[in-house]
């Protein structure tokens, strides 16, 4: 199944995460304002996943500008990036992929607005294609951090459908799985939006990987009655001093793990090491709106009247994480300096 | 809103809360199977209330007995109760409960059948009365510890809808709150039946008492946050070294408060404690069908072929607790020593 993918006539079709498991429809995109649209709503969701599709989405912004001058090209395309950036707040791929693009086209200064475009949809390849290259070698580098037998408590959903392809934590499940390791899951089923449930339980099924399914507030009980190896996330954007944000719930992984005696990997490609910020006290919590709390498939849960807190996402200390498994290796505390070896310039 | 209320043409009507907040509809129960059902399919649940509906549901199965002899009479209705008690088996107060109305007829051995009826009938209402009357005891004792405009966070439903009335951990929230000293709360949604969102939001929006809903993978975050003092919830057993079962979650809550230096609180009546255990790996712990994860109001979230682990509780070890909050008053490490001073014949 894949989460995108670039049509020749010159659209993105979007495999619409919304309606999975049950539903597999995928959108077309044939401007930048659809490929906004599809990340606000969550059609395309996931780090890697949001940068890759909002590069794309750059090309479509690059089709519709009509200016035959390469400053005034420039100048609205900055424009349209800037939407596409301000989708979604705190995962800095999104961000990462945009500036990347852009940089390439500053690196043609002598180039016309024709070849700039097409500079553009090469980049998003190369973005695309790349991520699936670097969740890859995530994966083998992860592999060897998981015993024999393993049993891995994950959280969301850091799979194929949050990457371009093969996925950052299932990356390292698969590998792991694909030598032989007879790994089994446990999949929390992350309130409120459920993408352990509806992506991450129904990528391991098709795969054939053991998965079992648990409500978030049963990860503590789950690592006392010693039914976990090890807890292993994705992350959407990681601090310099190696503090990672992630979907909410992570923290609470990455406290209980840390009374368990348990690691906590954090599985992710440098592209969401943000060197920019000092500590995760300065990345950016995106809140969304309560009816994701509220409501399920239209339906009130809740009475009138309740106030929600529905933060999206959630900080973990560096002092909780074990170790990040990047595209360019295992990097281990101190992060601050181990870090910067794998993503510094 | 009652729970539950006895009739005088002698039938029990029971608040059917699997129906909450939306539909307030009222079961009618004239036998003791109707009970039963009602505790196996949670239309009353909580472990007061559950003790209480038990108490009336054997003064069902009494009616319906009709062996004239006393020792036949006897020799049914114990079957009955251990039928009603096998219907949920981590709660104590349903044993406890059964074994008071049992005991109450023990202690008559000259009343004949037509006077036994009558003293369970008198004895279940004791049950039920002396349950809202401790529950507003359980109140004041934990008002005491809550600071003026304290900011709680409590875990399932432990409220008027889980006792015969007031609540347990409800009811301390309910006495502070009557007590002026502003409280807000946080409700942790409780899944996988939602009984944060379902039952104790619509307590506390119609009391008026300021509530703010969260999924329960919230709840760390939430801390690490400064944006709660005190964590309360309620019991459904409290072994003899003060390991406590309750809803499933409550151990990760525990373990988060301990992490962030806050008070962790039980309030639960004496009933609850079961000095026969020693510990809490003696409890048993329910295991409920897969479908209350996979599905929700008869939806498939889930896809096909995932497995599913679906505890109803959970135990906290009893260094996690500050303290127990009981009617006969607030109990303190040590446990064993002071659980039995309160608890004990």
């Amino acid at each position: 199944m894949e989460t995108m993918r670039w049509k020749e006539d010159g659209r993105l079709e979007l495999l619409d995460q919304t309606g999975l498991p049950h539903e597999v429809v995928y959108l077309t995109c044939s401007s930048y304002q659809d490929v906004a649209g599809a990340i606000r709503r969550l059609a395309v969701r996931g780090a890697p996943a949001i940068g890759a599709a909002a590069a794309y989405g750059l090309v479509l912004a690059a089709e519709a500008i009509k200016e035959p001058a390469r400053e005034d090209f420039l100048l609205r395309l900055q424009a349209a990036a800037g939407e596409l950036a301000a989708t979604r707040p705190t995962a800095v791929n999104l961000q990462w992929a945009l500036d990347r693009l852009l940089q390439k086209l500053r690196s043609k200064p002598n180039e016309e607005v024709p070849a700039l475009r097409a500079a553009l949809l090469e980049e998003a390849h190369a973005v695309y294609r790349e991520d699936v290259a670097g969740n890859v070698k995530i994966g083998n580098y992860g592999s060897e951090l998981v015993p024999f037998g393993a049993r891995i408590l994950t959280h969301c959903n850091a799979g194929a459908l949050a990457t371009a392809g093969y996925g950052t934590a299932l990356g390292v499940i698969r590998a792991a799985h694909g030598a032989g390791k007879q790994v089994i899951v446990y999949a929390g089923e992350t309130r409120p939006l459920l993408q352990g449930t509806r992506l991450t339980a129904w990528e391991l099924v098709q795969e054939g990987i053991p998965v079992t399914l648990i409500t978030d507030n049963m990860a503590g009980y789950l690592m006392a009655r010693e039914k976990v190896d090890l807890v292993l996330v994705g992350a959407d954007r990681i601090a310099a001093n190696g503090d990672v944000a992630n979907k909410i719930g992570t923290y609470s992984l990455a406290v209980l793990a840390g009374k368990h005696g348990l690691p906590f990997y954090v599985a992710a490609p440098v592209s969401t090491v943000d060197l920019k910020l000092t500590s995760g006290a300065e990345i950016p919590i995106e809140e969304r709106a309560p009816a994701e709390v509220t409501h399920l498939a239209g339906r009130a849960l809740a009475p009138e009247g309740v106030r929600v807190w529905n933060p999206a996402f959630d900080v973990t200390p560096h002092r909780l994480v074990t170790a990040v498994i990047t595209d360019r290796g295992v990097v281990y505390p101190p992060y601050r300096e181990n870090l910067r070896k794998v993503a510094g310039k």
